[in-house]
């Protein structure tokens, strides 16, 4: 029976992909892909591919480094404060969920002094705060583009003329954005990307080298990670060859613009069954729904295990909502199909049209 | 053809391993392993798993923690150093090689006064030293087991009251060892563990909080890891998949004890080979050789050209030496059959036979 995925990650992938990545743990030139040396020449070629293959998908401009680093987005926050702090040691951050506020309580402890000039905590982060004042008196600015847990998803991000900073691990390859409006984008790969155990940066290169921090391990310094061709030490072979295929995969199928009408129609689908049908409701302001983490909520809670019987039995995995949420989060990311979204959907309706 | 795989990391795994790995990309309980949530039962039981059979592989105390991480031995550098801090912010090492050099660069960078206080730089790094006096007034001693890349090994450790810390990264699970006189082992896993993207730490739970850095972002803290059960963020998913298959084949065919005899034979069985062969010449101190890394050079470069087409035609691949060394080098990870040393042995006298 076909599995439908929406979990939230790691999430599911092109069954192509899966196909082609367990061929080379078998065969990769000879040897097993998890056996090759990162210094074989045929393993550069495949950093450099996968390198090569984010800035077309992302039209990422010539002054920008594209690396892969370990460490999840949860390394990821100490190493943007680290190399984006400059003389004031200030940052400005918004606070939009349990990722952002990581994000600044990791930047706290490298240092910087945090100014969170807007914040959705007091409705459980149901929204994207929108009447704020951007400080001029920091260093950077970082937000959160989507927020996994909760559900809202910038529409429009930040304008501003300091350094802006993105943790985008949950929407980046979802939608075509504008690369040279960041100083710093990071990743981990484990939505749209590959699977878990590899972290991308899409960095400006005017920002290496400049960091004021007095502690600047070698694996968090950006800059020597560029100078090395991200091959400063073993990098996550196995990750960044399945993040390769998958922006193969993600470039012959149109790239990130077709990829956006794909998860607009999921998002119509399914955000459209929630508000037609009377036994749901979604957790999030309407104007700030994410389209890659759906959350959705029974109004009565008498129909919890009818439902879960019923997707369980549709072979839907994955839908079960975050502990801080609870009711359902229907993630859907790239590789998740439509097909699979209309299962989720003929599911709820069938439930309505027995119980409503 | 078969491939007789002598590089040096990543390595070489069990044929059997990478089988079972590449099945699990595509059905791990009905969804690929690289699509399934770290949250999930089905993954909470492998990293269950993949650390119960590190503990007994090596008979790991109760009082100790086993813990997954990313980042490599490089970052490994920096969390030794943090969470090893103590009042003294003092520690002494010992430089036995690259990766010995850059755990003292980076303990440096972390805030530690670095005691080096034995070296093998006068000769490049082709012996370990032996006559040396431990400093005491140090918060901790550091070492490195094995040297990749100048073919040296500790044959015995050095022994001191104070907390030792050990880079097991190329030795690990090839001998035994005594856990408990050791603070705490990091070892990256990509010779004798698993696939590159995962770093083991072993680490005594006393050790744990204690460290006296103002610096210690969350996923440096070895503290957080080990109360989130090495799930603090999403780990290295399918690297510790794998190193749990690994693990499971490790222990099935005689453990760490098997493996010390295995590696033992390999390496008698090489080491004579260049003792008594009229062509080659080892690099390393005799009572220093590593059983992982084989270095070798010819007597004569005349005969590169014959020795190099030789081994190549014979299937042997990662057989050129690192370039701080030059020559050769046999990485003989566990899971190197003696078979195909012996591949390599014949190559070598069959050099001789013609040309000696």
């Amino acid at each position: 029976m076909k599995k439908h995925n929406f979990g939230a990650g790691p999430c599911i992938l092109p069954q192509e992909v899966f196909k082609q990545a367990a061929d080379a743990v078998i065969d990769f030139n000879g040897l097993s892909i998890l056996e090759v040396s990162h210094r074989h020449k045929d393993y550069e070629a495949v950093m450099d591919e996968a390198r090569n293959l984010v800035k077309q998908a992302l039209n990422v401009p010539d002054d920008y480094e594209v690396l892969y680093l370990q460490g999840g987005a949860t390394l990821g926050f100490t190493i943007a404060a680290l190399n984006m702090m400059r003389d004031t040691k200030r940052a400005g951050y918004m606070n939009t969920g349990t990722w952002a506020s990581g994000a600044i309580k990791e930047a706290k402890k490298a240092g910087i002094d945090v100014n969170v000039f807007a914040s959705s905590e007091d409705k459980n982060f149901n929204y994207i705060p929108k009447d704020y004042t951007i400080p001029t008196d920091v260093d950077y600015i970082h937000f959160t583009s989507n927020n996994t847990i909760f559900g809202t998803q910038f529409k429009e991000f930040p304008k501003t003329d300091l350094p802006l900073v993105c943790d985008m691990s949950s929407d980046i390859f979802s939608q075509e954005i504008n690369v040279a409006d960041f100083d710093l984008i990071y990743a981990g790969a484990q939505k749209n990307l590959g699977p878990a155990g590899a972290t991308l940066y899409i960095v400006k290169k005017s920002v290496l080298g400049k960091s004021t921090s007095t502690f600047m391990p070698s694996y968090m310094d950006l800059k020597i990670h560029a100078e090395k061709d991200s091959m400063f030490n073993t990098p996550p072979v196995f990750s960044v060859y399945v993040a390769m295929l998958n922006l193969r995969h993600l470039l012959a199928n149109g790239g990130v613009k077709a990829m956006a009408a794909r998860n607009k129609a999921k998002g119509d689908l399914l955000y459209n069954e929630i508000d037609s049908n009377p036994l749901f409701v979604g957790t999030t302001a309407v104007e700030d729904r994410s389209l890659m983490n759906v959350n959705f909520v029974l109004k009565d809670e008498a129909h919890k295990e009818a439902f879960d019987a019923a997707w369980k039995a549709a072979g839907i995995v994955g839908l079960n909502g975050h502990r801080s949420v609870g009711g359902y989060r229907a993630s859907m990311y790239n590789a998740l199909e439509l097909e699979s979204v209309q299962v989720l959907v003929d599911v709820m309706r069938d439930l309505a049209n027995k119980h409503a």
